[in-house]
């Protein structure tokens, strides 16, 4: 714990701890959904959180398991919603999908086949890989009929599954063989939640529930490198001069957000503008316990001017 | 064990071994994906098998977790491969999910929203349930846009999931909203096979991928109808005057059949005709062991007339 923050199990963000807080860290970790936005709507006060924090010479990084998009498609989603936020900034599970096939040598030779949206073909394009499926993939039917015999590409040597609006029986099948047939091919999930604010007005399902059903299929566990895997966290350490006892984690998920900042070594605020509410966080059943807790991003605002 | 029959953990089933277990059983409990059939095509000696055990005396039940077809489609299907099987000898995991409701009381008013095929919605509907979902769903697109709201009935009091080819995003969240949202909904599961042998040439994702995904969604466990959940045993008990001590499970899945059948007090014949490979048998990591295994029923036939 940072001195002048409340004790374990974790307390609502005062004015003094907010100061506190601000004054131990040199960065800002913020999730995007359900802590920046809600599907395609900005949540009140971010502009002016994000000016205040930078005014105060603190980095700001995007880090988000939401995989549908690449980073440049992020950093357009940020304009257009009035926030100057560049490339560099953006930290996305389909990138680090991307980064970690490059960092593990993945050989060129090989293709990479997706389950999952554009934002993960993009990413893998730009670091150099050939992949296929993704939306085109959609739209292939299955009829399970008599002898039908379903052929997949024997140079496939990785599977990626993240989040796929778009996810059917194909697909299903298509990772399935490659993943059990293909001899060393990886099974890789950009990350595991379970649900999503895919639009503003509701949850919908996450990333985590295309790998569950991979996963059964195949009887094997995916390599995660989104949310809480510390994959994320080394290749950002490594691209920034940073330590992350001098990094706050803002996010809205106990179980992928607060758990990777705590399990990297970040001090953590949780924000109950998106997945997780009062009463889940104080439920006996919850073990993961932010440093402090508030309504919104906002609050700093509010807290650090008193 | 019953007398005569191999020691743990198996063995080969033997010519003495064969007429010992069918001596020791009045009934058999056959599985029928990879053990009757492989998709449409019937394995080998299945007919002359079924034959000389009826021949015998034994009572001849087929008890399979494939919930794409109901009793009647069933029964048309093993006639149309030229086996003569009633309705009333087939338990399918479709008409255990109708019949775990009807024993249960539930509310006739209410509606069941169905993840899977025909087989489940004509069994609920001849158990008089209201129900919708199923293959029309599979034409059901989702377009996650800004503010869409995704709208579900509130009279829905169960979920019902089976293995479904046209599974898409709008049923995990058609699924998703009924179960968390709807106050004492049922998650009910037709059974949670990773895999099957859907069509002869190869495996499939089974049920078991489209349940994980709809409760990695929920963070909720299913009730599980369909082997090697002992509601479908306690059901065909009540159903025909037998005891299982007196039956023998024939199955190729080791963690369905040969589980169901032990758990539940039958003798078990494992079968190599399907899912499951001698080296997977006879691994150290395996720890079900069938009371005997041999390559396919039809080696019952050859045994016994030795």
């Amino acid at each position: 714990m940072a001195d002048g923050l409340p004790d374990p199990p974790c307390g609502l963000l005062t004015a003094d701890a907010a100061r506190s807080l601000v004054d131990s860290v040199d960065a800002f970790l913020f999730d995007c959904d359900g802590v920046i936005w809600k599907g395609d709507r900005l949540i009140e006060g971010v502009r002016e959180t994000m000016e205040l924090l930078r005014k105060m010479g603190k980095k700001i990084v995007f880090v988000t398991n939401n995989s549908r998009k690449s980073r440049r498609q992020y950093s357009k989603k940020f304009r257009s919603l009035g926030l100057e936020v560049t490339e560099e900034e953006i930290f996305t599970s389909s990138f680090a999908a991307a980064m970690f096939m490059k960092l593990n040598n993945f050989p060129p030779e090989k293709k990479v086949y997706v389950v999952g949206e554009d934002g993960i073909l993009e990413e893998l394009k730009l670091a150099g890989f050939e992949c296929f499926g993704g939306p085109e993939d959609g739209k292939k039917n299955i009829i399970l009929e008599a002898d039908f015999h379903f052929e997949h590409d024997k140079s496939v040597g990785a599977v990626v599954v993240g989040l796929d609006q778009h996810f059917n029986y194909y697909k299903m099948q298509y990772a399935r063989t490659c993943i059990s047939e293909n001899p060393g091919c990886l099974f890789i999930a950009t990350n595991r939640d379970p649900t999503g604010h895919m639009t503003s007005a509701q949850e919908w399902p996450g990333a985590g529930t295309m790998v569950a059903a991979v996963s059964c299929s195949v009887q094997k566990e995916p390599i995660v490198v989104g949310k809480p895997s510390s994959f994320l966290m080394d290749f950002l350490l490594k691209s920034f001069n940073l330590e992350t006892s001098r990094m706050c984690m803002v996010g809205d998920r106990l179980d992928t957000d607060i758990l990777f900042g705590q399990s990297t070594g970040c001090k953590t605020l949780l924000v109950l503008s998106g997945c997780t509410t009062l009463p889940e966080l104080q439920d006996a059943s919850n073990s993961i316990h932010p440093d402090v807790y508030t309504n919104s991003v906002y609050d700093l605002v509010g807290l650090l001017q008193k």
